[in-house]
């Protein structure tokens, strides 16, 4: 019997390592057996950070992996949509994440959502709490976790536990320069030359249900200039084949600059400009809507999408 | 500006003292100044304990004592259906709970639920995670509370937990006899004497929508036998007029022995003692059906009704 450890499907880097840090507090708790996995590959950014320290990422897994006896704890995801597919929820036992929860189920099961603006603060909490030491390799991970969903500190979703974990967690990591180590990842995650269009738009994406369905793909980058000049016919083309694919009935590319705080929506078609104006207010310019600070998609973009449409 | 603390519509004890509970862990995670506070008139079990050990239960609010700025933490509970009537769901900013989770939220908020069989279990379990020593008159209510919602530990809802709780919080009570603190409770949870036979079956109901709505009364005495007999003739007429003013398909009235534990179903129509026999087997006597050791409506009676309409 084990009591698999796993993040949600398309993992970011702090889905990934939170498989690992809920994995060791979940020791600490006496679970059965707990087993980190990824139930995806693991992206540039992550295989990144892994390599930059020596360390193994999880092994990934699928549904079929998963035999009827194992248990399941989700991290860093809570809602149906986003968990792997095929996975039976009577299996779930606990959820540890920081997202707006949507959850039913139809008996008590453990459940740990903290609102700060990484998965690996709430594992950080959760360890405060009982007074444990985290090793150093995983402080590194919990600590590059948490720069990177929080996007250096300056994402919107950022809270003071965030910035307290981060000071922490560089001491125990012995790491002095955050600032250094923040521009090193911020590269690793912006490095898309390898990606097709097509990949770019879906590096990383959600679909919201909004009555009608929304693509939101963001990408964050330190070459948000380059991208929407050299790849905008080709990102643009991405666009209208994979809304045909997902059948979708709206699809917008976010393409955030995380040094510059920017972020510019990219769109294809008439539909999409006339909610994005409608949305965020301000004039779409050749394909592109300069929204400015708006960093986050779950905070600042999906929610004003939402209203557009519903209103 | 206050952050309300409040448990569910027609307050058990667990609710109420979860109130006064939580309200401490909140003073601990500096929440802005935690008011705890009921949102309905306390029953008599929970006056009895409240006035046993001299304390004060929390004051009684209406949904329009909550100002806009204030904010709301619940309390065990956190269905829609369950809330304080005219809650604005925006000002909630915790859950904390034993119950299965059915939860949708547009923003983060903190959550946290572990499958305990009292809410009260889940205080201790965070107290104990902080090395908080709990103050002896808190101690005394919270024991009382997971004694009451765990029928003195034997409810199947009952887990390792609430045991290790139950052991701690009569140390730090200074009670040295756990057995005739139940019997207290249990005697001051039966004493039905005062109420009408309609608020008998009312005492402490849910509607289930299963296709078909089922009215569940649940009466926990030590006094079955007696009831059954003495005031038979008035529960059943009260189940019939109750069962046409509120609408429902069906009406139940659970009547559990806490000493012996056992429960007898009362029914009145001919479509409830075909849905009482289909669900548990076994022959209806009298309008009554004698279904053993089966004691929690949350685990043991609602799911075989609902598996017995929608089979």
């Amino acid at each position: 019997m084990k009591t698999y450890i796993i993040g949600h499907i398309k993992p970011d880097l702090d889905s990934v390592v939170a498989a690992l840090s809920f994995a060791e507090y979940c020791k600490l708790n006496q679970v059965e057996n707990p087993t980190p996995a990824t139930i995806d590959a693991i992206n540039p950014e992550t295989k990144f950070v892994f390599e930059k320290f020596g360390l193994t990422p999880p092994a990934v897994i699928s549904a079929s992996s998963i035999l009827p006896e194992d248990k399941v704890i989700l991290v860093d995801h809570n809602e149906a949509d986003q968990r792997l597919v095929g996975l039976n929820p009577e299996q779930i036992v606990g959820i540890y994440d920081h997202h707006k929860v949507n959850l039913n189920f139809s008996t008590p099961i453990e459940v740990c959502i903290m609102p700060f603006g990484s998965s690996n603060t709430v594992a950080w909490q959760l360890f405060e709490e009982v007074s444990f030491n985290i090793p150093p390799n995983l402080a590194k991970l919990m600590l590059c976790a948490v720069l990177s969903d929080t996007v250096g500190l300056k994402s919107s979703t950022t809270t003071a536990k965030d910035r307290q974990a981060v000071i922490e967690l560089a001491t125990v990591s012995d790491i002095s320069d955050i600032a250094d180590l923040t521009l090193e990842i911020f590269r690793a995650k912006s490095n898309v030359a390898s990606l097709s269009d097509e990949q770019v738009v879906l590096n990383d994406y959600k679909v919201f249900d909004f009555g009608k369905k929304v693509l939101i793909g963001q990408l964050e980058t330190v070459e948000q200039e380059i991208l929407l000049t050299s790849r905008k016919a080709g990102l643009l083309s991405a666009l209208q084949l994979i809304k045909e694919r997902e059948n979708v009935d709206f699809i917008i590319l976010a393409v955030t600059d995380i040094l510059k705080i920017n972020t510019k929506l990219l769109v294809d078609g008439a539909g999409e400009i006339d909610l994005i104006k409608k949305a965020f207010g301000g004039t779409v310019v050749e394909n592109i809507l300069d929204i400015g600070p708006k960093m986050s998609r779950k905070k600042d973009i999906s929610p004003a999408i939402e209203k557009a449409l519903t209103q």
